[in-house]
């Protein structure tokens, strides 16, 4: 997986911050966005809140083109701001789906940013469309805020209204939202996504990653449980917990295996030692003789110590990845794309000429990219190479927010182990055993979701191809 | 009325093509807008139909500095277009509000663009939030939008929707619309606003003006009656005449004044002509001895040569106009913003040395920048200057589409003539007579809405306070 | 000539000032240039002379794109700057040519905006480049700078060395430029292309015309006189006339015809006035039963007022021409390419509706525009059309600065006036007679240079091949 | 030296091309500048000579915001190709430094790019002005250009020129040039900076670095010797020794500690291996109990992994650095300042909590960086931080080309060990011996400029102060 993810269905980042003071939010939000830019490359956006007027600004782009002094400048202070980031896709219009969606409604303005994917969102969209709902953009967040304008006629607070709301969704859903005068964190009650809280100098941070609060200059407090409900107001932070149940979490393995930066903490443990630990067991599970371990930039590195430290072979610097690369690198002709594998990634041939080397990467994409990796080991003078890669094979379609559904995931689902090798043109595989994943995090996890590599859905998935003929009746780009 | 309108309410153009074959709609679009620039500078988009896959781009900004040659060609071909300008205001983060709305109801997609102002906006707005709908913008388009997905709920067709809920609609509105297979114009019973239809090589055109009608090689054919809806799909072009009603017109006079481009012709009678004919009347109204005729250009120059004309009086060009003049031209510091009047507008010295100069313009907004132009004109050796208006002094607020409700506007509202001549600094002054607004067009014209200096509505206006609390409400920049 | 010139020849306009204070003297060049625009749209630059540190900026673009807040503001003060605005050329990589220069010698640097053209270059290139010297560029700018620096080796001070080095050049130039402590304009000793001298607040102001004094808000005082060079510094202004001499003078006429800006006063004499009278005095040569009299936007404009009024034929407003066109502007596809001058300009059918019209322009081009005008004028009504141009035909290149030699203005050179006719398709043709050029400018001015017309060179051109030869040698783009 | 350089010399990449084709050798010139992109990033600049025309394009910026799709398309093809990357200064209008240099001759063009630094610059320039040379810029580049220009005139072919003028040169340079015909590099005798030449498919490639010929398909040929010109053209490749002298060598040391690529490969030895033997040898100099060793990202990974071999201390992930970080990241306010480290770079608190850690880096710059470095470590539960640097203290200035002369990186030259430690607040602190350097090679170097730690220079630096001087001088920005 050393390409980016590409495809239909999003992963993202949100981020929210609440202050007693009056205060430039907007460049707290910047620097938090910049942290989590790693869960989404597509667009991006904060929206203000300067004593109940809403003021937002969302493009397509990364967040240090987005936002330029000026335009940070415009959106003026506030103390409360909410901010998204969203997933590359191939679209360049799709503007209109960039978050957080801020919408009006009688009761006021409110302003969401989302990270999830609700199976149930097609016949909620459905059941809305018949009552006369119009739709502007063909993301699950603008059926969350209708469902919550709904409930918020009857509900004597927003909070209410998001209580009686998620008991209708379905799906995986991480949400921060403000209301005029409010910051909410809210999550589903599987709790498939993160989202943490920390406390900053004048109030209260909510993230998808601890990475952004340590970027916001905030102190992590705790993980939001799955199905609470956090609300961050004058009064201070208080907890709402309806819909917490006590049926097992399933929280995302990938968070721990590829999504989530190393630096992060997800539920008290860290996913750099999580993603060391994998790298630990592939060993111990793939062993071979070898005279050095390297990893695949930046997705492999974690792993490949991991490996290293456990076999005591020793851990090798095998490519460098050329860090000027950036959206708006020119693609060469056809003849020449042969060679964009090593524009972008070059081998230490030092490192590896005349030795037995051991690959690591944390998972298998297209093979294409793969085989390029490994001819350029074998040009560099490779004598041997092992791949090993810190995660099972993907075999099943994700319907919570990420992208392995997408069918490029799947090459393995109908090949053989031999049958990889042979396209990556490798000695040996390996691939890390599915029972071993509980055990990746500090203490052994039992509520994660690895339905990827199972087809054991958490949730009743019979909906989601009710979902997926939406998605495809709304692909139109508007 | 030198300077370009600034405010809230606006004036805007729009456009639409309807084309047996697969084309380039999108650049007829783009040709047919450039020629309505005029009637809006804020931000622009163009929605093409592609069998029933709505794809739009909007921004901020002008035509050609939003449609790039990427940006239409990324919007392909199809076989019916709408597009949209709208008016200059001081946000830069409204583009939520740039037009056309493209929206997904239970039926399926539409597109919308609309030029006019509804009275009754804020009454049915809060109905429709009382029913839960949510609003991502804060233009009466949405408005409209809701109303007729409501009615599409249970109308048999899209048209039958839009003249039930025209019932419902009450002030100035020329829409152009598309379904996925329809292209559909309406216009407000009174006719506020205008709308044409031209005949093009493989079907038809919509426009607010016939200028734009010309751009895109297409014939004019007729105006939209007032209340009619026109629909235009692969059976041809039908009308529906439901909404038509026997009261009398209500065509917005400052569409002959300053609005429309001198070009177009509206409802028989052309712009120009109007113009000069006004410029005639007030030189039978307002005589003076003087030697030499001049009009602040752009918008004084018809009716100069109309007073030139009828007064005998030769007609001068007493100013070059910079035209280089542009939206990111650099303002000058404090101490010099004196000589900014100077760098857009240099007086032709030859023309009114030591002349006795009338000087035309269409109305007059601040005093200060109509001061320093009749100061520039002294600097240059004039010996008099007479000014004289081809239009009455604003006295009374627009409510349907228009900035006049401006305070700026309304300037000579509590000033008398002599006060104004003095703040001037000009010899003399004289406002055409209200009584010969009628006579401007090419036929004694009794549908005129002329509300703005007489303060007679068409319409009853006794909602549109509500209208201007809601917009203040929503004002917010969202 | 309702087009923009292209070719490879430059007309440019430039700009200085020299103020007594530290200030913003970039933003007045800003304003200077901004009113010189006309003269040159393809490049543009100002240098900014702060106590002997020159900073500069230029760029391909218009002023107020080049001229961005920001690179003003990082231009900082000064109290000496020199700007530049260069001709429209084809090619996109010609920044190098962009002006001012600037450059180092051992006695300091120095700056130069330059307007006109060397007959002798390539002899004194040729010479240069035979001692060693490099060349960045492919202007006569350099060739300039370096005869300049020669002579500044034993000249005592850098005013010397242009009386010198004025010797050697032959051709049109008047040039602005600074040293470290002086602003210096001067003019070659035929006086070919304008250069005026203004007062301002703080000191003075050089200008190619007049329009761009008032601008920058500076009192003009006088023309410089062909051959003079006009020093000012820290002891005021003083003239050195060195190279003035006893034969007449040789004005471009196509200062007055075409270039200059209407409002603009070239050596005592209105071009708006002087193109009024060409008008009358085209109406007393080629008279013609009509009814109406317009002109091509905004060449043909003073003109036809002209025309009119000593005709006695009413003045109409013939076209619109769309004011949002731009560089940037989207070309039609092949098949829409017919469209496009409607696009720029639309007829006012009212005015030539069943009319016979006089058209009026200032030269022709291309016959092809030519043609498209007449014929939107026929569509739109006109019973008969008489083209009338206020200017003899084009026979004779030009190598004094414009871009008459190029091909496409010889159009007229191998055709008689009655195959023009018919190539535009008009009922008759009249161009002005050349003998009246001279009694165009106020007083009859003998001192005209009319070689495009007549091929009477009021210089040995002798050595212009070699020119042509060179500047076909470099016309590599570097 | 975790951030980048700043200052007025320069570090820069060169690289250059020859093809028996006509090819796209424009997107081969970008791929190879892209791979060298670590070596400049203030501007860059790419030159394309078409049978004899040079077309060329350079700006600020980095190679993907430059180089766009058009830009490069607009170079054309060609069979040669030469281009540049400069360092990064703070000055935003020294566009007209940018390189290539393209000149005209009298014997036609040529261009030119330099990485170096000329020690006799100032004399060189002095003796060329006083014979009236003009200078556009304030690089030696110009002074190089000059000198074979002079040459050239009297030599029978441009490496004649370039030999003859090589023995005025006095300083470090390694040029890549192109004349009409021809690709030439040279590199000065002392061979301070390095300059490889690879086969490619249809010819050569010359290049600072050997990661550049991977980036553009090339094998690895050899290095330049010191003193070596190479001359490409169409009878193939052939070496001209005449400067090559018998007297050591002097490649800067800094090639291998920071400057070049990890991947990259000088005179035979791997610049990471080199590292990392940096990182051994440190590791037995300054021995010390811990439990882990990290580096700074990314400029001491190399040397960590060397040190934690040698210990056998576990090598351990210390920091995440943001690899969204560019140019046009926005600097936070004052007050967050302290932050700013923090959103660079986040520590991975599991590797270092309640750790002893051994913190590697290159060099220490500024003390204040590194101690926010070690309050992070620190913050984030390190028990002790023991910091070692793979590279002995600056102590002399670079004549050379680099910018350690900077006064930011002689801060040790004024301090202990001891200070120094206290400053960083670290437990201890221990550099690299300067005797090891020498052996940081594969094979032991002797021909190593150590001047920077030593004082001792391979060249009379007598001169070195008029240089200073005139850069003084001309750091006027032009």
């Amino acid at each position: 997986m050393s390409e980016t993810f590409t495809g239909l269905h999003e992963e993202c980042g949100v981020f929210g911050i609440y202050s007693n003071v009056q205060e430039d939010v907007a460049a707290i939000c910047y620097y938090g966005l910049f942290a989590l830019q790693h869960r989404g490359q597509e667009s991006c956006g904060i929206v203000v809140n300067d004593r109940g007027v809403m003021t937002g600004y969302k493009d397509n782009g990364l967040i240090n083109d987005v936002f330029t002094q000026r335009v940070l400048a415009d959106l003026g202070l506030g103390n409360i701001a909410v901010g998204h980031v969203r997933y590359c896709t191939s679209g360049s219009n799709t503007r209109a789906n960039a978050q957080p969606l801020i919408i009006n409604h009688i009761k006021g303005s409110m302003a969401l940013g989302y990270n999830g994917n609700l199976v149930n969102a097609a016949g909620l969209r459905e059941e809305l469309e018949l009552s006369g709902s119009i739709f502007h953009t063909t993301s699950d967040t603008e059926v969350i805020a209708y469902e919550l304008t709904k409930e918020r006629l009857t509900a004597s607070s927003i909070e209410d209204a998001i209580s009686a709301a998620m008991k209708r969704l379905r799906g995986a859903y991480s949400v921060v939202m403000m209301s005029p005068k409010k910051l909410i964190g809210f999550r589903d009650p599987l709790g498939f996504r993160p989202l943490v809280i920390g406390a900053s100098d004048n109030g209260y941070v909510l993230a998808s990653e601890t990475c952004a609060l340590d970027a916001a200059g905030a102190k992590y407090l705790r993980d939001l449980a799955p199905g609470e409900i956090v609300v961050i107001d004058e009064n201070g932070l208080r907890s709402i917990t309806d819909n917490c149940v006590d049926s097992p979490r399933a929280l995302c393995v990938f968070e721990y295996i590829y999504f989530s930066r190393p630096d992060s903490v997800i539920e008290g443990s860290a996913v750099h030692t999580a993603r060391m630990r994998a790298g630990s067991m592939l060993a111990l599970q793939h062993p071979v003789h070898a005279d050095v371990v390297i990893g695949v930039p930046d997705s492999g590195l974690d792993a490949a110590m991991g490996y290293a430290a456990q076999s005591g072979i020793p851990y090798g610097l095998g490519f460098i990845k050329n860090k000027y690369i950036g959206r708006t690198f020119i693609q060469p002709e056809q003849q020449q794309r042969e060679n964009l594998v090593r524009i972008k990634l070059n081998v230490v041939t030092d490192t590896v000429r005349d030795k037995r080397v051991i690959l690591i990467d944390d998972s298998i994409v297209r093979g294409t990219t793969g085989a390029r990796i490994v001819r350029l080991l074998r040009e560099a003078g490779a004598k041997e190479v092992h791949m090993r890669v810190s995660a099972p094979p993907f075999l099943h379609p994700c319907f919570f927010g990420t992208d392995v559904s997408n069918r490029d995931y799947l090459i393995a689902s109908h090949r053989t182990v031999q049958e990889m090798a042979e396209l990556m043109n490798v000695d040996s595989l390996g691939y890390l055993d599915v029972h071993s994943l509980d055990m990746i995090p500090d203490n052994y996890h039992a509520g994660l979701c690895k339905a990827c590599f199972t087809g054991q859905y958490p949730l009743d998935i019979s909906e989601a191809p009710d979902k997926m003929r939406l998605e495809e009746r709304l692909t139109k780009k508007i």
